[in-house]
């Protein structure tokens, strides 16, 4: 409700001042724009979020937080990890024993609960001076009491809780998480295999007793998602505000299946011989014998069951024809003829099936294909325009531990070069007429 | 895997031809285009889905049925409800009381098994033969039996299954739900309201007895979504493909709580004085005096808790800014200069948003109102061009059983047309030269 005696200290209308690099109105007063008006795309969420992991040792927690640290940083919101593992190991410098952890080590304990503190307090300094929206407070958290703590915590700071707890007991799974993860720990540097699955089995007994998994009935008032084996269920409570159910619905599309996902562009296309960028031109014959290498190579990849994507212009289609499969066209992978910062918003859909699926082609273009590798690598916007991602070139990209392997593959048919690298002068005093000798000449 | 053998039917590459209304390029074969190839936004499952809801009556299992199957068409999925209640209701013309549906009513029984296998003869007719891709299928579905013949009759057919369960044990609620919903029905029509809630009441009792809701070990390998208490909790087990994890979310986002949204143009601006569309120019005399006649509109609707919303565009802000109260500017809101088709999946967010929002004004642009209108008033994509959103007027939305009353509050302040019609002859055999001829003189 709008109330003339509260809200009208000052005129309005106020005049409104574009802000000329990032084309936005704001209000200005005095002649001077007014402090920054929250926009949607940045500010998703009025109060700043905490996400805090729950689970015993092994369950992926590491992992989602990561994951999921990574994807809200790619659709614009500012979010940080904060592992209370890797506090532990900066306090202690070596790691001697399962001991560590027992539930009756008194010494052990006092350090753990310092290094949450001092986790809680990076969180404070992150959500409350830096500007950032989401922190994931990544530890096992598996105590009510502990769980307590954290909300009192956000609770005195003016944060949203949302907590992930991870339940697994298929003890293959649990396995396969220590030898991928845990074997490359610096806890266990110095340990043979079976000596560090053996400590690191009964680190996670040390836990088991005092395990109190989230409760429908004493937790709910709570907001959670409890993701259960692996991604086969899932228990949702309380969803408070859309960062909350995108959080959800990111969570129930990913899987760890191993898979590869194999990025390219088209072959060489008649306008990129001519330096020229847009338009919808067919592929040049240097363009076509890729085409003809990309089905050699994917061929010999041997890969079960590819699903090969394209974007709707003709010079990715005849790329894919040239495979002779099935292939699907997404408008969504068409090349950009705005700002890079619309095709997050366009290829979002492309990432969320992209994480549903297995082993996956697509070919497209180098703004796309930009936008679709910050997303894999972990870049920032501000890097993404200048990722390398020539013509006639593969990326093999396969999901391990907590990143992606990759693997450049130049399929060794000449093309142009569409590259260009960041102009060493970016700042707003950066003259029209300098800019010019920064172009290339031949794109 | 790529084979030679079993794909190398005809000679890959083959040639493409663009066609021209779509401007998607596919295949062609003797010079004439190949059968059309699934593209994304259309096509987001590979075999038809068949949403299943389950549940007592009066838990709200129609109001989602119907709200799913609008959003689904809105964002291109082609969705259609079949509600087996109104099979029952075409089969046996006079409901004369809750006696037809008590579970020794052989009868009656016999009736609606009878209803039911004809809405999925309907349904398989809709996914099999006129491309539909989802079918809600909306009755009780209340025992594991009945869910069992459905799920049969989907294996047979090739449909992805997928459970939506509603349980809600607030009486308030389900009394809630039969004054607004179950008294306006035909079967009610003779009734005083007294009457019509006590036999109402005994309905619902007729199917406790033999309810079995779904279960998290019996029914494991199902597919499905339990909603809990309108929404407080969710169980969600085996998502199987996007479609339904985008369910899901849709369902983790709407609400049930009374409010209006109000939807509304900018002022009128000085292009539009001028006849031309596109620029970001600000608002004229009568934009302004508009402005000021929405500030005192909004006032007088003495609104709990107003959000309002605008886009990055000046007309739309210096229309905000009159209302002296705080506003958020969405990107996603920006009027277009492609096609509608693109704006769906723009307005995609901000739909989701508004569902989980209560009172919202938004102020915006002609084609992107148009939008949201043909969301929450069900309109095809067809139908959208040509809905009228006229400048200086509000139109206010609020939901009601099934679907939303709509007022247009004109502010009487004047502004030029910017409508359209539809033009009379709009196939493919229409003339560049008559096409001319359909343009109105002003804009």
């Amino acid at each position: 409700m709008i109330n003339d005696e509260e809200v009208f200290v000052e005129t309005f209308p106020r005049e409104l001042t574009q802000n000329p690099l990032r084309k936005i109105w704001v209000p200005c007063k005095n002649g001077l724009p007014e402090k920054h008006i929250s926009q949607r795309r940045v500010c998703m969420t009025n109060c700043p979020t905490l996400i805090v992991t729950v689970g015993l040792p092994a369950r992926g927690k590491t992992y989602i937080s990561k994951k999921l640290t990574r994807y809200l940083n790619w659709i614009g919101v500012p979010t940080k990890e904060f592992n209370v593992g890797q506090y532990r190991r900066e306090c202690v410098k070596i790691y001697k024993s399962f001991e560590f952890f027992r539930p009756d080590n008194e010494e052990g304990l006092k350090i753990r609960r310092q290094c949450a503190l001092a986790a809680l307090n990076d969180v404070r300094q992150y959500l409350s001076v830096e500007g950032g929206q989401v922190a994931v407070f990544d530890a096992t958290n598996t105590t009510r009491e502990r769980r307590g703590t954290i909300i009192k915590f956000a609770e005195q700071n003016g944060f949203k809780v949302f907590f992930v707890e991870s339940v697994c007991e298929d003890p293959d799974v649990i396995a396969e998480n220590i030898v991928q993860v845990k074997l490359g720990s610096p806890d266990y540097i110095d340990c043979n295999t079976e000596e560090a699955i053996e400590d690191f089995m009964k680190r996670i007994k040390c836990y088991e007793t005092s395990y109190q998994t989230l409760d429908e009935v004493l937790d709910r008032d709570l907001s959670y998602i409890k993701i259960m084996d692996v991604g086969r269920r899932y228990l949702v409570n309380r969803v408070l505000d859309h960062i909350q159910s995108r959080i959800v619905y990111y969570l129930m599309n990913i899987h760890i299946t191993p898979r590869s996902i194999y990025l390219c562009r088209h072959g060489e296309s008649d306008l990129n011989i001519m330096g020229r960028i847009g338009g919808d031109s067919g592929l040049s014959a240097r363009g076509k014998e890729f085409a003809k290498c990309l089905r050699k190579f994917i061929q010999d990849q041997n890969i079960k069951d590819l699903r090969v994507w394209t974007s709707q212009m003709k010079r990715t289609i005849q790329t894919a024809e040239a495979l002779g499969a099935p292939y699907e066209q997404w408008k969504s992978l068409n090349e950009i003829d705005a700002s890079y910062e619309d095709l997050v918003q366009r290829l979002e859909p492309v990432i969320m099936e992209l994480e549903r699926q297995e082993n996956v082609l697509v070919i497209c273009h180098q703004a796309v294909m930009r936008c679709l590798l910050a997303y894999f690598l972990d870049k920032t916007a501000d890097e993404l325009p200048y990722l390398k991602c020539p013509l006639h070139t593969v990326l093999k990209l396969t999901p391990v531990a907590y990143g992606c392997k990759v693997e450049s593959v130049c399929l060794t048919v000449e093309a142009v070069n569409t590259h260009r690298d960041r102009p060493e002068n970016v700042n707003i005093s950066h003259m029209a007429e300098e800019a010019v000798f920064t172009v290339p000449a031949h794109l």
